[in-house]
């Protein structure tokens, strides 16, 4: 038996390796879900940063990089490759910018560098004035195996060799040389990533964004000599547009814009049965006018659903609608597709319901029906309806009472055809649930924001976000919506609507707020313990006089004035918590990984009720500034200057009786005699 | 166009799933490593705790059953079914117990559970006071509707839907009927994990184990009048095994046994050359008398070595060797393999070298040798060599130096013959990589442990461990190596190396200590600021005097001996820290998950100088025990009993001056009026 028989039997029992492999291992960090089970969400012309262990055994140099590239329609673009950067402990960073919507993918390749490796070596052995003759030959021979395809390369490749040979190192620290060695040098055997990591990039609303609600119908005609009081409509919400557009809002949402149910109809204050007049709730969806295709004929047309989304985009804004996928029990499809919903042993149609609360006015949809290929069609229909007649952004009610697999189908394939499209998740439930609508497909949630108040559970929170899910799940932040009214809005006054939108506004990228009940302070609830507001618009028709003096407009704007102005709110993964020693007061931090605009910094005091003073111990360094030196602090909000020392804690001071937050951008200080410290 | 046509149409354009997916979610959460990339470890005999998500959308009642099985030579055994128990928050958890070595695997399995829904909800619904009629029907056609395969289930399914037919509401709450629709109700469609997951089964040694590690050229033979002094031998070392197995070790381990070369060797504390007679490194391995498949003619022969693993055995010890690939100038395959080395362009062969430090003694191998197969497979061929004399357990050295992709397949080809054997990875590197061998096959890891001396830093660490490191690293914590001599130890005296002899003994399931240095508290450095011993035993032949007064091997007997009686003491994933009100103290339990023996509870003082008292707060639900109750600890250590109070803080002082820790089992206090409480 020949040597060669000998290996390849034993190779064969011990499974030797067909060829050899890499060194090095490469292993993702992130962006990255569930192994690569699901996109990770991205925003067009917005830097991603990708992070990766890329690491090999002993002392040899490795080097990583970056590829990305796009999928259009199956039809794939080049890679384009970027050098990473080491961050140490054997971690590399680099970031791209997507240029366009859609589907992209990314991997990490990791190889020896032979050449870093000796240049490393020569260096540490020249400084420890050991003899390296035998070295420079190593790096001549080094550089001569270097096969280069293109003339240019190849001449300085053979200089810096020559230049070797005759004992000079200086010409291997020629930029022009390592840029030559770079692309030229042997890469096998590669480490790369199992599979590339898939990423869905989307536009920049779908990351960033301030959503205001509110019900058209209240956008009543007020009563005139001679003609009465009329509930507004899809046409008389045009008039409210300039009000929303002037406090800096981005998305209007509206309730859901169907034909609603008489039968089981919930009366004002959700009454058990509907007086004569009460207009009912917007989400008990469908009446023999229609479903969840057609607009309710109080108020208006699609015609008039089509000019109020023209109107919105004059503005600047941009007009979401609400779906929910639920039927009052006058819905056509109850009638037309029996087989769509449960039925009982008595032959009546199984209502919502979570034992033993029942929902009689609705009746679900059975997703396990025999005939869920027309349900769920026929759902995925209302979204393409609605996207043929210029809607780009969707509300989703209770995503969490849905079957999972179908929103992962319906998004997906929703997307590849619109890559444009927004949907919101209201999904009010378990993490679990929560997490998983974020990774099947749902562009923003709502989020546990409304119920964290105390400050440390505020940053275990958004630690989390800006964490584990942060690839996934992006928030949407609200104070308040038609169904949430918390304790703390109802209890702690003017301050406590300030301080939420504050910290919804800087906190998440995209905030939003039930528009004029925030606005007007409303903070009455329909009993005591309950988070539902007295005289609720989801059951009756609203007037609000949105001149009061005491409106919140002029904050709400200011507010989105400062979003607008500062990259770095755009983002979440760049959120860093700071150190303040006092228990109620929240200090935080946002960059732009691209380095646009300055950082921002948000001290706030979460206390409603009581002053709160403090000295904050700021981590310059995750500002990307140098630490130890003077800064430059300018509140956005409260218009004052300051000048922070980097050697000292530095203090505040913040009164909910004027605004308890400041929300300051951060430069370093030109060396200013004379100029004063103080927070 | 039919309906069905056109169905069919709109699928493909929507890619609608060819059958309808389970709306059940299932997400692995551990034992998982890289996503099952690598095998998760596992021991014969101990629980294996299995963890999962599992959920869906909604207020249906979802059930989860775990089902694993053995690979053994591809033939594959049948599925073992457990239940999961719901931990709340989706969480699901259940247990199995590996029979046998060698690979296994698990899954996941989750389903609607349609009968635990209803039975749910007419519970509520009956208890809320509203009328069940129909609900009584629903049941009824539930049981109905399933297929048992076995005449007593389906007597037992139709009685009991007789019943509800009946209005009895009783017969449904039955263990045999509960048992009968668990067993046959309909799962499909089922969700499951995209993969099972893979576990590798080991022994308990593995996992668990004291190692003792000794120079065998020190079991001197006394010099007698007549005869002088000599080196000891294998054959001497068998003198030394009843000490080691008096004080309960489990693992006995060399330093390299084989031939040491002459060339470069070097001196006594690490002399640039050595002196006439000085014995060199053992891990300068190879001479003329041959390589890392020989004996040094100076311990004595390979029949030799057998004989001291037979007498090991004999004492309930094993033997385990240190393998490390590396050469001596003089080792066989340097002239018989010359391509297995790198060689510099003037024709020397590569000394090792972390520039700018260079190791001239020894001669690396080239993992990326042309002829890395022959190399590769020479290698393994080392472990085949000692494997066919009896050993089954190996100490790595520095496996950091090695090619990773090496590793990967020599381990794994190794355990799939020998599932007995246990690498100890010695890689004292960077994490990924020192994490990255664990994952590829090494059984165990040195690790930090050596330096984390704080009690916050081991908090912090021994967190890491036991969290999400815990499926694949295993640690060995080692208070000393002859490498390792930290400062700790040679200025804190005795008390410092009772405590560090205590945490390791109880943080960890496997522990060792560098055995004569250790139990005789030898702490001088070969200088100042130097983590090496004083006349090291790698460089020179010691005599130690076992029977010293000073000696600590009735402590380490007194540890190994309560490892041996706590089962919780085998674990490392039910670490759990509490907390006390002193930074110097340390206060942390084990439990065993299938409830053998009593939780084992310890407090220790790190302060090596100063006498500390502190309250802990205990978190006994983490003990598995009753919270308020009255608890009764045992020092397994000190001997004393306490009773401990779960109203109230308890109360420690610990001393450096007699020993610094408690090592606790606690159980419930029967009610003992007049018992003190004291801590």
């Amino acid at each position: 038996m020949t040597a060669t028989t000998h290996t390849r039997a034993a190779a064969e029992v011990t499974a030797l390796p067909a060829t050899r492999p890499s060194r090095v291992v490469v292993e993702p960090v992130r962006p990255v879900v569930d192994g690569g089970r699901f996109p990770a969400k991205a925003t067009v012309d917005e830097p991603v940063v990708v992070e990766a262990d890329v690491f090999a055994d002993g002392h040899d140099q490795v080097t990583a990089a970056l590829r990305y590239r796009r999928l259009d329609d199956g039809q794939d673009r080049g890679w384009t490759e970027v050098p990473m950067t080491s961050l140490g402990n054997d971690r590399w960073q680099a970031r791209f910018v997507p240029d366009q919507l859609g589907r992209w993918e990314y991997t990490v390749h990791g190889w020896i560098d032979q050449f870093a490796s000796w240049h490393h070596g020569i260096r540490a052995k020249s400084f420890d004035g050991q003899d390296v003759t035998v070295e420079y030959e190593v790096g001549r021979r080094l550089l001569s195996q270097i096969q280069a395809d293109h003339d240019r390369d190849r001449r300085v490749l053979a200089d810096a060799a020559d230049a070797l040979a005759r004992g000079e190192l200086g010409a291997v620290d020629q930029p022009e040389l390592l840029a030559a060695v770079a692309r030229h040098q042997q890469r096998e055997p590669l480490a790369t990533l199992a599979a590339p990591l898939p990423l869905r990039v989307e536009r920049l609303r779908a990351q960033f964004g301030a959503w205001y609600e509110f019900f058209p119908r209240s956008t009543v005609t007020p009563a005139r000599p001679g003609s009465p009081q009329r509930p507004g409509t899809l046409a008389s919400a045009v008039g409210r547009l300039d009000h929303i557009a002037g406090m800096g809002f981005d998305i209007v949402y509206l309730p859901p814009i169907h034909p609603i149910g008489a039968t089981r109809r919930k009366g004002r204050d959700n009454a058990v049965e509907a007086a004569p007049g009460d207009p009912g709730s917007p989400w008990g969806i469908g009446s023999p006018a229609g479903g969840h295709t057609a607009v309710d004929p109080d108020l208006g047309t699609i015609d008039d659903l089509v000019a109020l989304n023209a109107a919105c985009r004059e503005r600047g804004l941009e007009l979401a609608l609400d779906i929910a996928f639920q039927c009052s029990p006058d819905h056509p499809w109850v009638s037309e597709h029996p087989t769509w919903f449960r039925h009982r042993p008595d032959g009546s149609v199984q209502y919502a319901e979570n034992p033993p609360k029942r929902y009689q006015d609705i009746y679900p949809l059975d997703f396990e029906s025999d005939d869920w290929r027309h349900l769920w069609l026929a759902l995925r229909g209302v979204f393409t309806h609605w996207i043929d007649h210029g809607i780009r952004a969707f509300r989703v009610d209770n995503p969490h009472t849905k079957a999972l697999p179908f929103w992962e189908w319906a998004i997906t394939t929703l997307l590849d055809e619109h890559p444009d499209l927004i949907f919101l998740s209201e999904a009010f439930t378990r993490p679990r649930v929560m997490q998983r609508l974020a990774k099947v497909g749902f562009t923003q949630s709502y989020t546990y924001f409304t119920w964290r108040q105390n400050a440390w559970e505020l940053r275990e929170y958004f630690e989390e976000l800006a964490g584990p899910t942060v690839d996934f799940l992006r928030p949407n932040l609200w104070p308040n919506t038609p169904d949430i009214l918390t304790a703390e809005l109802q209890t702690s006054g003017r301050p406590a609507f300030v301080t939420r939108a504050v910290l919804a506004a800087t906190l998440g990228p995209s905030w939003g707020v039930y528009g004029p009940a925030f606005e007007l302070g409303e903070h009455r609830p329909v009993r005591a313990g309950s988070e539902e507001y007295l005289h609720s618009e989801k059951y009756e028709v609203r007037e609000w006089d949105l001149d009061q003096p005491g409106s919140l407009a002029r904050l709400l704007g200011r507010l989105n004035r400062i979003r607008r102005n500062e990259p770095a709110l755009r983002r979440l993964d760049t959120l860093h918590f700071h150190g303040v020693d006092n228990p109620w007061l929240l200090a935080y931090s946002k960059t732009d990984p691209a380095g646009r605009g300055d950082p921002v910094l948000v001290v706030a005091n979460v206390d409603h009720h009581e002053a709160h003073a403090a000295t904050v111990d700021i981590d310059w360094a995750a500002l990307g500034l140098p630490t130890g030196a003077r800064y430059r602090l300018v509140d956005q909000l409260g218009g004052a200057t300051y000048e922070w020392s980097g050697r000292d804690r530095n203090h505040v001071h913040l009164s909910p009786w004027s605004v308890s937050a400041h929300v300051f951008t951060v430069s370093l200080a030109e060396p200013e005699p004379g100029s004063e410290s103080h927070g």
